[in-house]
């Protein structure tokens, strides 16, 4: 049986440290390339939307992730400019400082203070809400 | 731009009438046909989650709903035989007891007690479990 057409299906997770710092990666490639993202991408067909999520963090900051929360669910039409992604974000508090390392359609990964971030996708004042509404 | 191949799309409603009941149809093709459900169906491209989720419950059951809130994101890998279909599960309590019409891809719709329960789709467990979420 043929599927209809959706919109594509995408991941993201809020990471906090115990400093309640946020695990953010500079896109390595366009749309928004050298802009901070929270660490995520595509569903694949065949895994969990919450392996899907562990895999990205793992794949872009070295950083493994084990139990995580859902946040919400993003869907506006022009989100992203790529087309009509949505967005199902997680978030998980790590118990110790980790360092992440650069993985993956990353150019970089680093712990960034919440009042320093400004994201990529989504209109600035809800992608800092997505954050906030995770804490 | 091309976007990658993602699972399908999808969405549910658990409706609660004021008396605790939930709203289900009863499925009118395969799978799962004359099976009870509940009111959802795919995601279009172009809408969001949630406006989906209302057009949806509207189109099978004549129920319009306003606010609705996030219950969970379903993702198994086996919970539906057409193929890896991804659910977002919203909820609402109807303040008025409001007799449902049958609409579209439903052969029935109807409010139903929660101990009479037996969905399509997820293992049976599970889809209680989504509903019992949802209050």
């Amino acid at each position: 049986m043929t599927l209809p057409q959706t919109p594509a299906l995408a991941t993201d997770c809020v990471v906090f440290d115990p400093l309640g710092r946020v695990l953010l990666i500079r896109r390595g490639h366009e749309p928004c390339a050298g802009k901070h993202a929270l660490p995520g991408g595509f569903v694949k067909i065949g895994e969990t939307v919450a392996s899907a999520c562990r895999r990205e963090v793992k794949e872009e900051t070295g950083i493994e992730v084990a139990k995580i929360s859902l946040v919400g669910v993003y869907s506006d039409i022009d989100r992203d400019p790529r087309g009509h992604i949505v967005s199902v974000a997680f978030m998980t508090e790590l118990t110790n400082e980790t360092p992440p390392r650069v993985g993956s359609d990353a150019r970089s990964a680093e712990w960034v203070d919440m009042g320093d971030i400004d994201l990529a996708f989504d209109p600035h004042a809800k992608a800092k809400l997505r954050i906030k509404d995770a804490r």
